[in-house]
């Protein structure tokens, strides 16, 4: 079976959906991710969508529950990496994703859980002009 | 076509692999990473392979390119997440994947890349002992 992979970058985990999300798989990603969660104490999720073309039903429901699920074990979740596309079709299907919070991209996910956790003390440096840019993650 | 998202944090672009990588799939992952090096001015590249059963010929030599088309391009290549069984059949199929660097997780390949690139000024710190663990990435 395919499984999506759960990544610890600091404070922060990080999922990015790129198989289509069949039963099993959705399954496996929220058991995943609840056992990392509380084996690694991490307070945030990331979930990266930029893969998919296609946010129906019950990929939104996923995200949902995986968001509940964090939230019940401490950790706050950001869906990032949305297509304009899925976005539009989402909305036309009546599907607004409600309880999940959303930024553009990782680094200002990463930014969204910082504001949200101060205790984190991520700070991020986004400045688009020099070539390198600064993230900061402390516990 | 399905597509590899290639996610920049900091300094860094993580790039995780979850399906199979067929010649235009592979093709593409270069072409948007060399342009990602380019546009971002990153100077890291880590590549996780963690969701992959196998890794055949094909694959190593598209790490291999990856990995030399980064360092043209100013920029490391890590790649980490390798399951043991892969690591076994490689070797036994005499693929030691030569001119890649590997580490265990994407952490110990922030790790990596900081010790290689002092500039980059990564500092790690990977207590396990504590639930919350720090990373710091500056340019």
């Amino acid at each position: 079976m395919e499984r999506v992979p759960v990544l610890k970058i600091g404070d922060i985990l990080l999922v990015s959906i790129q198989i289509d999300m069949e039963d099993q798989v959705a399954l496996q990603l929220q058991e995943d991710l609840a056992d990392r969660i509380v084996t690694t104490g991490c307070h945030g999720v990331i979930i990266d969508i930029s893969a998919l073309d296609i946010v129906d039903s019950f990929v939104g429901r996923t995200l949902a529950t995986i968001a509940s699920v964090s939230r019940v074990l401490d950790a706050e979740t950001v869906v990032v990496g949305m297509r304009p596309a899925v976005a539009i079709t989402l909305v036309e299907l009546g599907l607004s994703l409600p309880g999940i919070r959303t930024a553009l991209n990782v680094e200002l996910g990463i930014e969204m859980l910082a504001l949200s956790r101060p205790h984190l003390d991520v700070e991020f440096d986004d400045d688009e002009d020099e070539a390198d840019s600064a993230a900061v993650l402390a516990p």
